[in-house]
C-alpha cells in the first residue's frame, strides 16, 4: 500500500512539474495575439451575426485544410492552379467567397478580363474571318476576304465551323487560342517565365484581333461588366492601352473613341444595375517601347484626363518587366508627369533579386506611385517595405497570375503571406482572369484565403481586403462613400445569407 | 538656319528636362545603400586583396546570372536541384566557393552526412548480408546467415555482386538505396511532402543498417570527417540519436559507446589534420515518440554532458514536423531542462501557415532555443522575427534540403532571401548532404549565393556567413578563437589563390 501511495505521489509530482508555467503561457498567448492583431483584418470587429457567419466559414475552412494537412498530396494550392481549377466550385469556402461582396477590382487589363467561353460566343458574329498559322490565329471582321497577308489563307469562321463536322470541337479548339488554361492536364507544369509570357502574348493578340471590331467590343464590354457584377464586384479600375477600333467598312476610330465606348457602355450598364458604381481607366503603354512613345502616351493621358476627369485615373507601363525597359529609364519623364497624373506602376513582378527589374520597386516608390502592381519582390527589400508603409502605398496582389506566369509554384511561398502578416495595405486582384479562365475575382480570393493566408485568418481578413479595395481606389470621396454604402448593404445580406442558408448550415456551431 | 537653331534649342531643353533630378538620385542611392548595409555582410570591410578577389568573383557571378536573365530556361535555380547537380562543377563561382574556407557546419544529421559513393565502398566489407524486399533493402554484418526474418532471403553482398554479371551496375543499383538523387532525371519533379519524407526515411534506414556495424561506423566516421575537411569545413555540430552499434559476434554497444567512437575517431583525425577543430554532438530523439521517451533522451543528454562536457552541445527533436508532436506537447519538460541543457530546436520546417507545426516557432523561441533549425516559416511571423533578433537566435538554413524535401521549388522564393536582406543571424548548413549526394557544404553555399541572395551580394556576404557559423557555434571562447585563427589563415590563402590562380584570372578586372 505504501509503495502504491508513493507511486501515486511521485506521479502527482511529475504531473505537477509537467504543466506549462503560467508566465510561459501568457507570453505565448501575447505573441500569438500580437500577430493576429498585426495581420490584415486583425483590427476588424465582428458583430454578432458576423461572428456566427465567421464560425460557419471557419468550420469549412478548417475541415478543408485539415483534410490536406494529413494528406498533403490532396492539397491543391501547392500545385498549379490549372490542376485544381475545375474542382474549386465544390468547396464550401469557395461558395461563401463567391457570394461575398468584394468591393473593387483595382488591377486588371482590359483585353483579358472576359472568360473565353464568352469570347467564343462572340465569334458567332457575322463577317468574321480567321487565318490559322502554326499555333497562332488572326481574326478580322470584313465584308470581303481580308486583303492583308496572314501567312495562310483567310476563311469565314462560320464556314469553317459549319464544315468542321463538329461545331463543339471546333469551338473548343478556338477557345484554346483565348486562354492559357488547358482542362486536359497538358502544360500544367512550370515553364520558364519567357516561354509562358510568349504564350500569354499570343493569347492577348488573338483576343485583341477579335475585340478590335467596334460592335464586338461593345458586347465584350457589356459581358465583362456583367461577369464582374455577378462576381460581386461593384467598381473596376482597368489598365488599357486604348487601341483603335474599326468598323466593317474599314473606318478606324481613335483612342478617345474607345474611352468613350467604355464610358457609354458602363453608363448603360449602371442604368440596368444601379448599385454598380462604375469604372475608371489607367492608361498604359508597353514598357519596351521608346521613350518618345511613352511621352506620347503620357500626353494622351493628360488630354483625356482633362476631358473626362471622372474616367481617367492615371498612367502605368505594362508588359513583361524583365524584357522591358527598367523604370529608371523613365525617371525624368515620369517624375515630371507625376504631379499632374497619378501613377499606378507595375513593379517588382519578378523573382530576380538585385536586377534592374527588381529595382523598379525603388523607382515606383520614389516616383510616388499611388499603388504598386504586384510588388512581388518586396519581401526581400526591408527598406522599401518601410517606405511603402510610410507612404501608404497599396500593393495590388494577383496570386493566380503569379502562378500562371511562373513566379511561384506552391502558393504558400507567395510573398502575400508576409504582406498579410505584416498588415500591409494589400488589395487582391486578378490581373487577367480571362487568360486563365478564372472567375473575375472569387478564384483569387479563394486561393489567397485558403492557400496563402494563415489557417487562422478568417472573415475579418476577407472583409478588410474588400474594404481595402475601396479605400485604395482612385474614387473621389463622394463616389467612395457611395461604394461603401452599396458594399455595406450587400455585406449585411451576405452575412444573413451565410447564416440562414441551410446549405452552409449543415454544420454544428457553438 | 533659324529653324535648325530652334530645333537644337528645343532638343537641348528636352534633354535638360530629361535628366534625373539630383534629390531623386540621392534618395535612390540612399535607399539602395541602406539595403546593402542592412543585408548580411553589409558591414564587412574588404582589404585591397579581398577587393580584387571580390571583383573576380563578381565578374563570374554576373556573367553566369546575366546569361540566365536573358534566357531564363537556362536558369538552374528555379528548377529542382537534381536537374542541375551534375553541372555545378562547371561554374567558376562554384570553384571559388569550393575552395573558400566556410567555418562550421552547424546543422547536419549524423547518418546522412556521407556521399553514397563512399557508402557503396563500405559495402565491400566482409560478412555483409543483404535482404531485398520490394523497394527496400536491409543490411546486416554477420558470420552466418542472419536469423531475423526480413521478408525475403538474406544473401552475402559479395556473392550477389559476383554473380550479378556487372559489379558496376550492381553497385549503382545499391547506391540508389543510399540517396534520393537520381542522375537520370527520374523523380526530379515535386512530390508532396509526406511522400518525399517516406522515401527519405527509407534512405535513412538503409544507411543505418549499414553503419550500425562498429568497424564500418569507424570508417564511415573517418571518411565523413575527411569529406567535410576537404570541403573546407573546420568544425561540425552533429545531430545524432546515438543508436546502438553491434559487433560481428553479436555484442551490442550502448549509446555512450557511439559518443566515444565519435570522440576517438575525431581525435585521431585531428592528429593527422591539426587545423581541424573538432565536433560536438546535439543529441536528438524523434518528435513522434512518447513524452516518456523524450524525458529519457533528455536524461541521457544530461548524463553524457556531465561526463563529456566538451562533446555534448545540447538537445533537439527530429523527424518530419507535420507528422510529429508539436513542441507545445513538450513545453513542461523542455522548459524544465533548458537551464541545464542547451536546446537547438528544429522549428517551422513547413509551408503550412497557422498550423501546429508553424507554431513550433513560437515555442522554440520561448524555450530559449540557442539556434533554430530551418525556421522556414519565419518570414510570415513579424513578431517572432523581432523576438529572434532581440534574443540573437541564429537560423540554421538548409536550402537544398528544403528543395529536396518539397518546401520550395524555385529557390528565389526561399525565405533565406528575406533573412539575408534583413541581416538576420543566419548560418548556412546542409542538413543531410549525403541523402542528396551533395558536397558537405559547398553546394548549399553555391545555391544560396547564386540562386537565393541578391545578384549584388558579394564576397562580404560569403565571408559573413562563414563568420556567423563560428560566432553562433556552441564552442567555448578558447576553441572559438582557435577556429577563428584557422579560418583567418585559410581565408588569406584563399584570397591569394583567387587572385593569383590563372584559372580564375582569365578575366579583366579594373
Ligand atoms: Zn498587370
Ligand atoms: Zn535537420
Amino acid at each position: 500500500m505504501q509503495t502504491l501511495a508513493c507511486t501515486t505521489l511521485c506521479l502527482l509530482a511529475t504531473i505537477t512539474a509537467r504543466t506549462i508555467p503560467d508566465d510561459y503561457h501568457n507570453e505565448r498567448r501575447a505573441l500569438l495575439d500580437e500577430e493576429t492583431l498585426t495581420a490584415v483584418g486583425g483590427k476588424q470587429k465582428l458583430n454578432d451575426e458576423e461572428t456566427l457567419a465567421n464560425e460557419i466559414l471557419m468550420k469549412w475552412k478548417t475541415d478543408e485544410l485539415n483534410a490536406s494537412y494529413l494528406n498533403p498530396q490532396h492539397f491543391n494550392f501547392s500545385k498549379h492552379y490549372f490542376s485544381y481549377k475545375k474542382d474549386i466550385e465544390k468547396s464550401k469556402v469557395y461558395q461563401i467567397i463567391r457570394s461575398m461582396p468584394k468591393g473593387s477590382v483595382l488591377h486588371v487589363h482590359s483585353s483579358l478580363m472576359l472568360h473565353p467561353d464568352i469570347l467564343v460566343k462572340l465569334t458567332y458574329e457575322e463577317y468574321l474571318y480567321a487565318c490559322y498559322t502554326n499555333d497562332n490565329i488572326k481574326l478580322q471582321f470584313s465584308k470581303a476576304v481580308p486583303e492583308r497577308p496572314c501567312g495562310n489563307k483567310w476563311a469565314l469562321v462560320s464556314d469553317l465551323r459549319n464544315s468542321s463536322g463538329d461545331p463543339d470541337v471546333f469551338d473548343a479548339h478556338l477557345r484554346d487560342y483565348f486562354t492559357l488554361y488547358r482542362a486536359d492536364g497538358e502544360d500544367y507544369d512550370f515553364v520558364d517565365i519567357n516561354t509562358v509570357w510568349e504564350r500569354f502574348n499570343k493569347v492577348y493578340y488573338a483576343i485583341k484581333s477579335l475585340i478590335s471590331y467596334r460592335p464586338v467590343r461593345e458586347k465584350y464590354w457589356y459581358e465583362t461588366l456583367k461577369q464582374f457584377y455577378n462576381d460581386n464586384v461593384m467598381y473596376i479600375e482597368i489598365r488599357t492601352g486604348l487601341h483603335s477600333l474599326y468598323e466593317l467598312d474599314g473606318t478606324k476610330h481613335n483612342k478617345r473613341y474607345l474611352a468613350e465606348l467604355y464610358k457609354n457602355g458602363t453608363d448603360k450598364f449602371i442604368e440596368e444595375h444601379p448599385d454598380f458604381i462604375g469604372v475608371k481607366l489607367i492608361l498604359t503603354r508597353h514598357r519596351a517601347q521608346s521613350i518618345d512613345h511613352i511621352v506620347d502616351a503620357i500626353n494622351t493621358t493628360r488630354e483625356l484626363k482633362a476631358e473626362m476627369p471622372d474616367l481617367i485615373a492615371g498612367f502605368d507601363l505594362v508588359g513583361q518587366e524583365d524584357l522591358g525597359r527598367p523604370l529608371s529609364d523613365f525617371i525624368p519623364i515620369l517624375s515630371e508627369a507625376k504631379d499632374e497624373i497619378n501613377l499606378y506602376l507595375h513593379a517588382g513582378e519578378t523573382a530576380w533579386l538585385g536586377t534592374s527589374t527588381d529595382e523598379n520597386l525603388v523607382d515606383a516608390i520614389l516616383l510616388g506611385s499611388k499603388r504598386i502592381g504586384h510588388g512581388y519582390a518586396l519581401t526581400k527589400h526591408p527598406s522599401l517595405m518601410s517606405a511603402l508603409i510610410k507612404k501608404n502605398i497599396a500593393l495590388e496582389v494577383n496570386v493566380i497570375s503569379n502562378v500562371v506566369l511562373s513566379l511561384v509554384h506552391d502558393v504558400r511561398n507567395h510573398p502575400l503571406a508576409t504582406y498579410l502578416a505584416l498588415g500591409l495595405p494589400v488589395v487582391l486582384s486578378s490581373d487577367d482572369p480571362g487568360a486563365w479562365s478564372a472567375e473575375p475575382l472569387s478564384h483569387d480570393f479563394f486561393v489567397a484565403f485558403m492557400g496563402v493566408a494563415s489557417k487562422r485568418a478568417d472573415l475579418r481578413m476577407l472583409k478588410q481586403l474588400a474594404i481595402n479595395s475601396i479605400v485604395y481606389s482612385s474614387l473621389d470621396e463622394d463616389r467612395k462613400s457611395r461604394l461603401f454604402s452599396v458594399f455595406n448593404e450587400r455585406w449585411d445580406k451576405f452575412i444573413k445569407n451565410v447564416i440562414c442558408n441551410k446549405f452552409y448550415r449543415d454544420v454544428e456551431v457553438s
